[in-house]
C-alpha cells in the first residue's frame, strides 16, 4: 500500500511543494518558482520534475505514493479541468490527465480555495466536521465549501465563489470582478482599508489609525480600544455575518473556518462577526460554528494532499 | 431484481402516494388524509397500510419493492432523522427506521422540497442537469439543491432554504421565521401580493389591478400589458434574480427550476428574472440556465421514489 502523498499548491509567483505520508504528517516542504511565460507551460513540467528529484533523493518509488494533489489559482470542474487560470497564464485543459502523463502518478487538481477548505477539514482549524465552508480573507475573499467531506467544485468551477456575494445595494465603487457591492469589497484586507478609508472621512475624534489603514492597523487599534477602529470592526462584522448568513441559508454547514492574512487578528475578529451571523441566519443554521483556520499558508498542501487520498 | 418503488409525499392535509416503476413511470396515484392528530402518530401507520393494500389488491410481493420514498414537510438530515415538522405535529425521530420497521421495506426520507427538487431533476423541468437548485414560489419560497444527482440536505436539514436569504436591510416588516428582509418577503405569491399593496398605494395611472393583488393577477396583469403590474413584476424579478445570484455564487449550478404555484404565470416569469440574475450573478457562475418546473404538485411523489433508488 502506498505510504506517500505530494501536496502541490501553485501560486503566482511560487509552487508549494509538500511531501506527506498518508495519515496526513507533513514530511518535508519546499519552493520552486511559478515560470508564466509562454501561458505557463513550465509550470506543470517543473512540479513533476522537482518530484523525481524527491522521489530519486530520498530513494523512494512511485508505487509507494498514492498521488499528487494540486491546487491551482482558478476555476477547476471536479474532473479535474481548469477553466482559464489567468495569474499563471493558463487557457483550459485537464490539470490531471497532464501531470498523469508527466510523472506516471495518480494526479487531481483543484482551485486553491477549495483545496485550502479541505485542508484546513484534515488537518486543522475545521478538524472534525465534514460540513464546512472556509472563508479566506487576503487581497480578495475566498471561500471553499465541503460538503459530506468533500469539496463543492461546481459545475464550472465557481463553487463557493463567496467573495463575489452581493451584500450591498448602494455601493457605486466596481469590484475587481466589474459587479458593484460584493462581500470582498468590505470584508478583504482591502476591503477593511476601505470602510476604514470612509469611517475616517467622517471623524472627528481621537485615533490610533493615521496613515495605515491596513486591515491589520484597524485590529490592532481594536485591541487597543480605539473607538474608530471599533466602529471600522463592527461595519466589517456587520457585512460579513450577513453573507455568512446567506451562505449558512443555502449549503447549511456545521462551521466556518476563517483563514486568510485577516484572520491573523485572532479571536477578536470572530466576535465581531458573530451577532450579525446571528441576527441574520435562519433560525435552522444558526447553529454553526465559527472558527479560525489554523494552517496559514500551509492549507493549501495539506488539502491537496487530502484530495487524492 | 426489484421492479416498482412507491413515492409518499406527505403535506399537511393528505399524503400524496405514488407507486411507480423503477424507471420512472407513474402507474399509480392516490391519496390519503394526513391524520395530525397525537403528534401525527398516526401518519406512517397509515402510510404503511396503504402500501399494504396496494400491494395486496394487485398482488405484488415486497420483494419486488425496492423501497418507499418519503417527503416531508421539515428538515430532514440525510440519515433520515427528521428535526420537527410542525405541520404534522412530529418531533425529531427517524422517519427511515420508524417506516422500515412498519413495513420491511427499505424506507428513505427527506425533505419534501429538496425531494421535489430531485423528481424536477429526474422527470421534471431539470432533466439532464445533476447541479441544479430548485425554488418552489408558493405561499412561501422553499428551495432544493441538488450536487452531483444527490441532495445537499445540509448538517441539520436546512440546506436548501433559500427563503431565508437576507435580500434587503430597509425592511421593517418581520418574516414568518423571525428575521427581516427574507427573499420570501418578495418572491412568494404572498411577497408579490405585498409588493403590489405597496406599488399600488403610490400609482395613479390606469390599472386592472383592483380588490384581487394575487400573484396571479398581478401576472395576467403584465401579459395584459398593465403597466403597474409591469412595475411589481420588474421588482419581484429584481428581487428574486438578486437572490438567484448569491446562490449561484456559492453552489454554481448548472440551472435553476422555477416551480410553486407562481410559475404557473410561465415563461413570462423568468424574463423577469433573467436580467436581474445577469447583473448581480459572478461571471464564473452566470451561464445558469433559468427553467420552469414541470411536473406541478407531482415532484414531490416522483422526488421520493428517486431517493430510494
Amino acid at each position: 500500500m502506498a505510504k506517500y502523498v505530494f501536496g502541490v499548491d501553485i501560486g503566482g509567483t511560487t509552487v508549494k511543494m509538500g511531501f506527506l505520508d498518508i495519515q496526513g504528517n507533513l514530511l518535508d516542504k519546499w519552493e520552486i518558482p511559478t515560470r508564466k511565460e509562454n501561458g505557463g507551460e513550465n509550470i506543470l513540467p517543473d512540479v513533476a520534475r522537482s518530484i523525481e528529484e524527491k522521489l530519486k533523493k530520498d530513494n523512494i518509488a512511485k508505487e509507494d505514493v498514492a498521488g499528487i494533489g494540486v491546487g491551482v489559482p482558478g476555476p477547476v470542474s471536479g474532473d479535474g479541468v481548469v477553466h482559464r487560470a489567468v495569474n499563471l497564464g493558463w487557457g483550459e485543459f485537464n490539470v490531471n490527465d497532464k501531470l498523469t502523463a508527466l510523472t506516471g502518478i495518480k494526479s487531481m487538481a483543484g482551485n486553491d480555495a477549495n483545496v485550502a477548505a479541505l485542508g484546513e477539514m484534515w488537518k486543522g482549524g475545521g478538524q472534525g466536521y465534514s460540513d464546512m465552508v472556509m472563508v479566506t480573507l487576503g487581497t480578495g475573499v475566498g471561500g471553499g465549501i465541503i460538503i459530506g467531506g468533500k469539496i463543492l467544485a461546481g459545475s464550472t468551477g465557481a463553487g463557493g465563489e463567496i467573495g463575489h456575494i452581493h451584500v450591498n445595494d448602494s455601493e457605486e465603487k466596481t469590484c475587481g470582478c466589474g459587479n458593484k457591492g460584493c462581500l470582498e469589497q468590505y470584508a478583504s484586507a482591502t476591503g477593511i482599508s476601505y470602510l476604514a478609508t470612509q469611517h475616517k472621512k467622517n471623524w472627528n475624534g481621537q485615533t490610533v489609525l493615521k496613515d495605515d489603514l491596513s486591515a491589520k492597523a484597524v485590529f490592532d487599534g481594536v485591541k487597543a480600544g480605539d473607538a474608530l477602529c471599533i466602529e471600522v470592526a463592527e461595519d466589517f462584522g456587520e457585512t460579513l455575518g450577513k453573507g455568512l448568513a446567506v451562505i449558512a441559508s443555502v449549503v447549511n454547514p456545521e462551521a466556518f473556518v476563517i483563514g486568510g492574512g485577516v484572520s491573523k487578528a485572532g479571536e477578536v475578529l470572530l466576535s465581531y462577526i458573530r451577532p450579525s451571523f446571528d441576527k441574520y441566519a435562519f433560525h435552522g443554521a444558526r447553529g454553526a460554528k465559527l472558527l479560525l483556520a489554523t494552517l496559514g499558508n500551509d492549507a493549501g498542501m495539506y488539502g491537496a494532499a487530502k484530495l487524492v487520498l
